[in-house]
């Protein structure tokens, strides 16, 4: 019997946790909430999603048999020791509004246990601003985000592919945070899904890059304020990106 | 000074011309078009374009300062005999209702201008049906099309690429027939354009490819019974692909 | 437990059959050898791949554990009938001399398989030359080929590959015929190995291409008057490919 | 008339420049030279390059009617303020020994200038060591090194690429510091040449990348001590290169 691959779900929890609400809020707000809405905002993020995106992440990966920690922004290290990474075939990661508050020091061990050590890397949703996936890239990974709530259509492009497998020509998102193109990635591996919205915007939305020795793979649905990582078609895809990633498919 | 770049635009010239319309209708009744209404559709094609399609892609790129001629299916040898491919850099190609009806002989000879001679093609629309484009793609280049007439638009994926020159973020083509994802070709090289519709579709709509010492570009919206080719936008495309085409920027 | 994959491994067959060293002499003869040193070759060839090169091939993968048959030029529809094709996850490809005697329709029938259906195809050696490795490309394939008869240093250059699984850094096949770059092949998806000869020659000697469903590997070492596929790293490269091209790994 | 391309030609001017001296011999007895060949080495480098590697690179620039300029790292903002920068189409790289002190101010301002201004960015040999290049990749762009002095094979992977104008199917570079695969980069999106040495080794020696906006070459052959940037099918790949990176080709 083959050892169950090692998924480590980092996840910046700060819309999920009351402690950080101010921030967030004050956030929020900056981009033109009022404080009511604002308000509103936090505690649907924790409706959604009680026990932090992580949980819901890292609940269906259980349940496939991978062997699953989580870690987050507040914990020592990030959560993210040698020790956590020495366990570690994959890495997915969700991350939003403080990706600068990532101590540099462990964003490149991070990088490194990519590039030299073969760890699989697996950037959510605005993920992509992170600092490892910008060290990945050699680019801004610069996106013009807009309200949306809309449904993100996805299409997949590579019907082959390992992460397009059991999925249906395209599934619907019914409500996603839009950023669109222009993305400004370098031009893929391979592209596995692109992403349309009714009011036209599109995205590269799964594309798979190799970094040295590591795969890394970006899955572009998201926002705290949606139920997205409940839906079955995207724990599938994640659950195939984690296969992929671990060179496992 | 250098001399001008030489184009022949290649038009498949059924649609257009009252001669084929027994055909063409016929056609359209068996996609479920009434015989008043295939009859309307071919009318309508010749108002938009009454010296056919090659001659509304040829007027701008002479006005463009370009050397240009046209070839015919119809013509002996489909206007493209080895004279007039000896005099051509870069070959535009429109096609869509018998594709099947093209010289074997004629295809090889084409296929061999662009792979070993390096002449420059440009698929616009169903020309990816063609068996010349298939035969440099080495796929099925099948797609799925739709009834369409709804406004497809075009976002520049990469901004840089010369083929993107002169263009905004995004443009809006107002109606074109459907077609997308899944859309069976290689990964392009390089995805210049990526399309989507108000119904969801998506496609890769602007896709470069080397083949041998040619460079092939496609590029999606088209229908003979939109006025797509005289819209200015389009028409900067297609300049910018010959001049990509023929390797002058 | 999983059911293995099935293998076919076809082979053309004359070089190793006394039936056909007429035609193969003559052919030596034309490419410049005496009658005494063509009749050396033949017969050289069949001291070292007594059963044929399909023999060699087919052997380690049974070893392996793989569900493998085998298929040669002669036999009815070259012994790639419907029901071959479907007990054949992944055909493995070996051809030299008589490319243009394999029937069009059966070599359509099995680029189908391949675009259409999803089964993986090995091509090795001069099976770059073969009709349904060039129809897979849309490219002419064309190599230079030179006597040969040196070491082939392969590098590997993508270590994390699973086509890579199990190599150095680099590993020498001792004898091959040499062809090298230019190779008119379209740029492959990935890029597994480079290799040189010691007379400076250089060739990108095990490629990958998605095509359609399809997962195409060239794999350049080998040829008739050497005993390449008896090689343990050729044969890891041969299985591992075999993995990756049926998608399992 | 249109306006010259404006090249800034970039050397970290160190193993020219007897005032280094001291710290470059260090550095070669570090890596096993005596004392006596240290100097010696140093002193060859200034009878090759007397006015510094960049004075040879910019000259034959001039001669072709490129605007050129030059910077060294000794010069405050290591000549790349971003006055110079304003000036600049396209900016060549040659750094080796003390890439480390480079400032990572003026690193990021010239790396913005790629990825967002469009500027071209050309890394010759050890260049692909630099601050600005690493960050471009996203991979560690390590290599092992060897000591050469041997002839480098230069092969055309992409005859019709604009970087290949004017050469023939291979060329020679009498002499070469060897360092070769593995080479930690992503995959190019395009490889125009790939080098073979007489011991074995290849590289990946001509390598396109697009980078945001920026279009980046790197080529490989190099090294202070041998003729190199003298030899007409070198200068013919720069001249290339510059005009791709500007995008005038």
């Amino acid at each position: 019997m083959t050892a169950p691959i090692r998924v480590t779900v980092w996840n910046e929890f700060w819309h999920e946790n009351p402690e950080h609400w101010d921030y967030v809020q004050t956030s929020w707000m900056s981009h033109g909430y009022s404080h009511e809405s604002a308000i509103e905002e936090t505690e649907g993020v924790r409706v959604i999603y009680p026990d932090g995106i992580h949980a819901a992440i890292a609940g269906p990966l259980l349940e496939r048999g991978f062997s699953v920690q989580t870690a987050t922004l507040d914990e020592p290290e990030h959560g993210l020791s040698d020790a956590v990474l020495d366990e570690t075939d994959v890495l997915i990661w969700w991350g939003h509004i403080v990706h600068d508050r990532f101590d540099d020091a462990v964003a490149e061990r991070v990088y490194r246990r990519i590039v030299d050590g073969g760890m699989g890397f697996i950037a959510l949703h605005w993920g992509a601003g992170s600092k490892v996936f910008k060290k990945l890239m050699g680019t801004t990974c610069s996106v013009t985000p807009l309200v949306g709530g809309t449904p993100e259509k996805l299409w997949v492009i590579e019907p082959a592919h390992p992460i397009a497998r059991g999925l249906e020509t395209s599934f619907v998102v019914p409500q996603t945070e839009i950023y669109g193109e222009p993305f400004d990635i370098p031009a893929p591996d391979t592209i596995v899904f692109i992403s349309s919205w009714p009011s036209g915007e599109v995205c590269r939305s799964g594309c798979c890059f190799q970094r040295g020795r590591g795969r890394v793979f970006f899955f572009r649905p998201g926002h705290e304020t949606y139920p997205i990582y409940y839906q079955s078609e995207v724990q599938q895809v994640i659950t195939n990106a984690v296969r992929w990633a671990a060179r496992a498919n």
